[in-house]
């Protein structure tokens, strides 16, 4: 590994995030052959009742973008199971007619596995969404599903991140026959024209160069991006970085709002993003400094923003909603003489039991 | 209302955190009548083959408790619901065999409401576990379980929550044919010894008096309780305090530990405090500064801490643990000349759509 000490800070997050819309597009043109057809015609040959899915960390919120999926498109009943029950307390639930997605990008957490190979055991058909085909929680799997985002060195995760929203987008659509490269044909070209505006947010991270809380927020399909924008802050930058669903948001996190933390809101087009109506005036009332990650007229009310480009369907508006953040982490962490490929207390495998 | 300004700071909260035991002893009492047989009878009737919940804020935090009761006694899948899947986007998912709970204290949030509405419709058997049974809630749903806490003033919930908790388990057990006062019957007066302790977290109040920033964190059971004991920080000291489980703690966050930023972690008897012992070397390494909530052990090797009283089983222990975290978030916030009765932004009953 190159020494943090010898190299230019940030250099290996920053080369993960560019290379994204090319791992999108190698995801639309090989992905079938990387398991999701194969997989797609399992669950639909077992028909399942419910969807549950197991992960952890970043992954954790591309599972939860799939649920938003499982629970809008499919009209299934879907949760995120907490590994520990299966693990540590050893339940052993009555899964069939249940498919078990487990995601994670090095399909190597020892808590992961355990739970799929349990599911597996009590009657469920096991997929693994990973960025490792020779990964234990792959060969556990009934299925694998490769997210193909090539060897992540960063350790903060952002291509493997998008890659799963991708995977598990295409996936989901092909189990209800949907050919899901379609609606997203256009994202690749869509994400090279965010990142050509990075300097955007090399100017935005000034702004955040002293903020030691921050809140994220967003509804619906945003949702995962606002507890995913948190965590890269917290990973990379050290910021006490919260994030709720605009709804949770005002049973009681709203009493931490005030000019001094900064509020960072994600307000895509669609339904998601016309349902934190309710949730801004709220902000204002409490003088929030409100950084809006959205379409044209939600920036235009916000102190400051970041505008999305139009032309992708609400639910993969996560990829490219993601990518500003992404970078501000970056950008902070490395205007505070920070390295974010060198966070402290971090390393690339997480084994949790 | 009594005004804030003529009354002594927290006063609400402070006598609703000390009924709380007396609340339970009257649940365990009262609780049969109060709708859990009925409940319990109508779900064993209908044999569901999985279990979801809606919740938001501290009752949602009680619907996880549950959940791991679910996973764990009852060997069925277990999910929080999005309630904005059914509500802003319109989902109409298969819910036949399914059990939905509803949690709130008021009953009254429209969007909990139109959740259980279509649940009910999409084939879902409902249930409402609130603490007013003329709420919109309690008459949507197929049965109404109350848990009987006497109007709560208090706008950061304290003893609707413990109520909650309490009420989830012996409807649980009472499901799978357990009498759950049993287990439950020494919880009263534990309570009672517990809280006659309150000056140790009055003298522990002061050492948070100038923390910005906090982290708690548990495992199983108990991490409800970190999720719990974060929002009353939040809503009543603005503090910004983080839950994470120990197990996620690893995958990220644990770059934010340093000196300054002290950790509340959840450690007690069983399963859930023994899975904590990856994460405390782990916590150590960074210089943490550890506030333990739990066994003696625990609490001796950390900078400071709370020991549980004895006497109750793991999966009850957490209305016991959050005791100590409502005290300290009362006085935190009292002790900053701030007013928990009247937290900025917040009223009592928060409506969400």
């Amino acid at each position: 590994m190159t020494s943090a000490l010898t190299s230019r800070p940030g250099r290996l997050m920053a080369a993960e995030i560019r290379e994204q819309p090319a791992i999108w597009r190698n995801l639309l043109a090989h992905g079938g052959a990387a398991g999701i057809d194969a997989a797609a015609e399992m669950i639909r040959a077992r028909r399942p009742r419910a969807v549950l899915f197991v992960a952890r960390g970043t992954s954790d919120h591309a599972a939860l973008y799939a649920k938003y999926l499982v629970e809008i498109r499919h009209g299934l009943p879907a949760g995120l199971v907490s590994p520990s029950t299966m693990t540590a307390y050893g339940a052993r639930p009555d899964l069939r007619d249940v498919l078990m997605i487990g995601v994670s990008q090095s399909g190597g957490s020892p808590d992961l596995v355990r739970s799929l190979a349990v599911a597996g055991e009590q009657g469920a058909l096991t997929v693994a969404v990973t960025n490792d085909v020779s990964s234990a929680l792959a060969r556990t799997a009934h299925a694998h599903v490769d997210v193909l985002a090539g060897p992540e060195r960063s350790v903060a995760a952002t291509k493997s991140y998008t890659a799963q929203l991708l995977a598990l987008y295409l996936l989901l659509e092909r189990v209800r026959d949907v050919d899901g490269r379609v609606a997203a044909a256009p994202l690749p070209d869509l994400g090279d024209a965010l990142l050509a505006r990075a300097d955007e947010i090399v100017a935005l991270a000034q702004r955040y160069r002293f903020a030691q809380r921050m809140l994220t927020t967003a509804r619906g399909y945003s949702y995962p991006t606002a507890r995913e924008a948190a965590l890269k802050l917290m990973e990379t930058s050290y910021v006490s970085a919260q994030a709720f669903s605009g709804a949770d948001l005002l049973h009681g996190p709203l009493a931490l709002v005030d000019p001094q933390v900064p509020v960072l809101a994600v307000v895509a087009s669609g339904v998601g993003g016309a349902a934190m109506g309710d949730v801004l005036p709220r902000l204002a009332e409490r003088s929030a400094d409100v950084c809006c990650v959205g379409h044209p007229a939600a920036v235009a009310d916000a102190a400051v923003g970041f505008t999305l480009p139009d032309g992708a369907p609400e639910e993969l508006s996560p990829l490219l909603e993601i990518l500003p953040f992404q970078l501000l982490a970056l950008h902070v962490s490395v205007g505070r003489g920070g390295d974010p490929d060198a966070p402290r207390g971090l390393s690339k495998v997480t084994e949790t039991l």
